[in-house]
């Protein structure tokens, strides 16, 4: 691997961000003035952009993400490398056959997810990168992953916008043999803080 | 209105593209491969920054649309246009209040669709233009345009990748009193094959 690419490098302008913006509702980190309810164009794109430089070493040719939050990032990321982006549908009925579908438990909600992805577009051989806002436990990522290698092609690599790091994503989704990249990691939320992974000195 | 603004002319590269690749399942238009489960990011950012310039005549500062088919254009278009977007939530349980909600009842589906909007990022006075990928029956969109009007806001205009003629959309939005631009309409099904309004001769 190239030595000048970091996959988990902090990202400056986001982790600032975070630190300064981030509020705290129970466990959840809250972010959505900017990621994943309200978005700004701009920062998501440059989010987005430095995400393609680091995934770019993949050589993906489609990028894969989950509706809803995940599509915005995915889309710029997409762009920037030229490739096409698919989505996984959510509680969709209308997926055409044949399809690949999984169900994650959500926890929180205590219900269940459904995805489901054509086989139209997830196609043997392909060079799938995983793109998603944010890596918590990784069942999403997880479950994309699976689906993806159910229709026969190559995931190379995921990225995220945010990682939390006090949750097993990243080593769920190593253990499936996929390098992880992140743009900010969250080590902890302690009270009403949100404490982050700092720049390593150069 | 500018002699040079037609809202709803026909878009030749996307009219051309539904009649050649659109395929039909019962009285859905499917053109998933480039709009909504696939993504060509070149062509919707085409066809969002056409919409765009449609739109910019409402002068808005916030798009707003709903997960998850329409993420994709109206941030190509809020990019376009240097506002933020914003999308409303469907069956989440994660919008912080204070919230305003709607549920949409779907035919098709025989279930209820429940949208959520934080009223921090749809503010009294803002200027929205609504974004989506279809016009159909318009609920949705009525959803957002009352949801918006509900949080104070100024509801301008409305914009849509498609719309199906054959359906009461664009009726339902102009009763609501607010202008509607669409990029292709899809006059009719009819055996197999998709008829659209064509451009009109110069």
């Amino acid at each position: 691997m190239s030595p000048h690419l970091d996959l988990t490098a902090p990202y400056a302008p986001l982790v600032r961000r975070i630190e300064s913006e981030g509020s705290i509702d129970g466990q959840m980190l809250v972010i959505d003035h900017f990621l994943n309810h309200r978005i700004e164009p701009g920062f998501i794109f440059e989010l987005a952009h430095e995400l393609a430089r680091r995934l770019s070493f993949f050589q993906p040719n489609v990028i894969l993400t989950a509706e809803a939050s995940g599509i915005a990032p995915a889309l710029i990321v997409a762009q920037a490398l030229s490739v096409p982006m698919v989505y996984a549908k959510k509680y969709s009925t209308d997926v055409e056959a044949p399809s690949i579908c999984r169900s994650i438990p959500s926890p929180t909600k205590g219900v269940e997810t459904r995805l489901a992805i054509s086989t139209r577009y997830i196609r043997p051989g392909q060079r799938v990168v995983i793109v998603d806002d944010f890596l918590a436990n990784g069942r999403t990522a997880a479950a994309l992953i699976e689906m993806a290698r159910e229709a026969g092609a190559d995931v190379r690599g995921a990225g995220f916008v945010v990682e939390k790091r006090f949750k097993q994503g990243r080593e769920h989704i190593e253990a499936l043999h996929v390098p992880v990249s992140t743009l900010a990691q969250v080590e902890r939320l302690e009270s009403g803080r949100v404490v982050m992974t700092q720049a390593r000195d150069e």
